[in-house]
């Protein structure tokens, strides 16, 4: 099926393009970019505004305890579990209009035409927006999903601080949530049957592929480590070149060797050396010791971790042939989150009734579907960014690609909310 | 010929050796180690407890109008220019006992024991201990010698200021000094006929070759560059392996070709990457920007260029391939400085004399020597430093090899100043 009323559609596509724009009133920073802190006002505004929204869309709308917004469209058979879909409302400092938005408001307007045109679905469908993702307020991502999903609590909250010294605790009250209650009202879910998020890519694939939609295959895994290779701090004058223990150097072919291996790796393995820090390093010493880290993603964990075994023991090469020391700290080992087959394929199959072009890639970022992809079956639909920049005012994705994107979400939603996927277990 | 009292020379090694400990009582750190800087205090007493020292030891001495402090054996043939040994008296923060320190020592004694033995010279002899070399204080090297032979003035004095924000004038003025005599009475000397200095090493070339002493073939020339390598930052998990711009990435392949290339073209050249820095660099951001310093030396400017020409171009063809900017600034250009083979020779002589192993070798670090060998005939004798290090609490040499080196001295000076090389031309 396709939805049939092409007139309403392009109406709240229409909406749905003016929703995101909306949406970036809240928290505009002067110099363009929106900021959306978890706990602030801009925050609070927009979600007390996306509430609103809802109840005019005709959804049951509303905060839970830790300040995530749902709007639900009730379904008639109470024994089928919900199917959620969203994503979040919180921004990095400094941030784009789509990331996270384009989710909210695209999920929001989806449930706001279905109900329109076919009014009560037989299975409940929901929307979120999620209260926070990035983590840049407080040392802490994936509150608000990871309430949701039951694993993240309160336990804490009154000892994380953001920079300004004010706990999460503190935060929340100053917003108005009355935090003796989240205990006692959790806002764990029980009824989710399926989570179902639209993002912007956050990286180029989807443009220099020249797809309109990405279906997600699954969120990476991820080992974060640090690397520290100790070597002998030298006069850059008075020692000859076959005398050195020069960390740098070796640092260096380090590096080196690992973009090499992860090139030969391939897709859709990533490695990368973000940070590397010569320690007490001057024009007219040989480096003494370096810091750097490393960041390896996969979609399958046999293979991330062979991976960094692999490197590991090249490096422990390099270490030794140059009479190095070489010390390895894991900071983070995540493992991949795959998504749900039959949704991914209604996904395809909606594409293709549309006549869009889509192609299945990894998320090499994390989303709040990484939380629910772990207690229920989830799927992620992809649209494109603009250059892969994101977490910047230039984030941008065509507006003929974000109404693809929301096409392709109405067509699933219908299908497990009104058509042939109502029965399916989720 | 050797210097025929043996029981004397024992002594004034005795006394040299005691008088490197003395020395670093002026200036000592609680934690080990010696801090001198200019015009401070312990700068103060140390230059005066030397001038003290001198005048014990039979030489006319005292300060010059800026802090250097001479001790002058007149000799009696006044048409022939004067030889001039010695080394700074100033420290780097936390520094050692030997550097300058050893060469200011050693050529005391080493007048004092020429007196003591041979009387009168026919050449003037003197030893000098230069008021500043390392630039700790103030972001000015070589203010000692600079103004002895005529490269440095007080202009600017009253801009340049220590940590502290202590212009140099008026430090200078806090020490006692009456700036305002010093454009009258300018430091510079036009009566040096030649230069000698004792040095330590610094670097671990002797002692790795087992020589007692190390007779410098040149001070080696010096170029300093900063290498900026500009790609695109991105997310390190959404950009796939071929589609990124990492600077990172690129700086590495650099930083292991300069090591690769210098190890080709062999000693004396070296080539250092010292400081590497990833602007804002983050674990899980592909960097987008690096800047290195470059740090070349070699003891042939010619060959110096053309290293620096080939390897930069080298760095083009990277940045060409990985679609990468890159910029250098130069900093520093320094040529190299030779020392007198005559007076080179002299030593080699007295080496072969005493039975102590020499060799020939550059100086990678730079010296007051480098600055008089443009205006007069300079030679350096070199003592080994235990693994090389310098700058710190942990700068040793053997008492066997301070005491050859001092022998050696001794020999030089009287051929230059007494024997068979006093009328050579100087």
């Amino acid at each position: 099926m396709t939805p049939n009323s092409l007139d309403l559609i392009s109406q709240y596509a229409e909406q749905m393009l003016e929703g995101l724009e909306w949406l970036s009133t809240y928290g505009a920073d002067p110099e363009g970019g929106v900021t959306r802190l978890l706990y602030t006002q801009p925050w609070l505004q927009a979600q007390q505004a996306l509430t609103q929204k809802m109840h005019e869309l005709g959804l049951e709308a509303g905060f839970d305890a830790v300040g995530n917004v749902f709007g639900k469209l009730q379904g008639k058979n109470l024994a089928l579990k919900t199917v959620l879909t969203g994503s979040h409302v919180d921004t990095v400092k400094n941030g784009g209009k789509y990331d996270g938005a384009y989710g909210v408001v695209a999920s929001m307007m989806a449930l706001g035409y279905l109900k329109a045109v076919y009014g009560t679905p037989r299975r409940t469908l929901e929307v979120v927006s999620f209260c926070e993702e990035e983590g840049s307020r407080f040392p802490l991502a994936y509150w608000g999903s990871g309430h949701v999903t039951g694993v993240r609590s309160l336990t804490g909250a009154s000892e994380i601080a953001d920079l300004e010294g004010v706990t999460m605790l503190e935060a929340m009250q100053q917003a108005g949530f009355d935090t003796a209650s989240v205990s006692e009202h959790p806002a764990k879910r029980e009824d989710i049957g399926a989570y179902i998020e639209i993002h912007i890519e956050q990286g180029s694939v989807l443009e220099y592929k020249q797809k309109q939609i990405g279906i997600v295959t699954a969120i990476v895994g991820q080992i974060r480590l640090t690397v520290t290779v100790t070597g002998i701090s030298n006069h850059a004058g008075t020692t000859p070149m076959t005398m050195r223990k020069d960390a740098l150097a070796g640092a260096a072919e380090m590096v080196a060797l690992t973009e090499r291996m992860a090139l030969e790796e391939g897709e859709p393995l990533v490695a990368t050396v973000g940070r590397l820090e010569v320690k007490r390093g001057t024009s007219n010493v040989v480096p003494g010791e370096v810091e750097f880290t490393l960041d390896i993603r996969h979609t399958d964990e046999w293979k991330m971790d062979a991976f960094r075994a692999r490197l590991l023991a090249e490096f422990e090469v390099i270490a030794k042939r140059r009479d190095l020391h070489i010390d390895t700290t894991l900071n983070l080992h995540a493992s991949p989150v795959a998504m749900h087959e039959g949704i991914s394929a209604e996904i395809e199959a909606a594409c293709d009734a549309h006549g869009f072009e889509s192609m299945r890639l990894p998320s090499g970022a994390g989303h709040d579907a990484q939380l629910f992809g772990l207690i229920c079956p989830t799927a992620m639909i992809f649209v494109p960014s603009r250059a892969g920049i994101s977490h910047s005012p230039d984030e941008f994705t065509e507006p003929a690609d974000l109404v693809a994107g929301f096409q392709a979400l109405i067509h699933v939603l219908y299908q497990y909310g009104y058509g042939g996927k109502v029965d399916e277990i989720l």
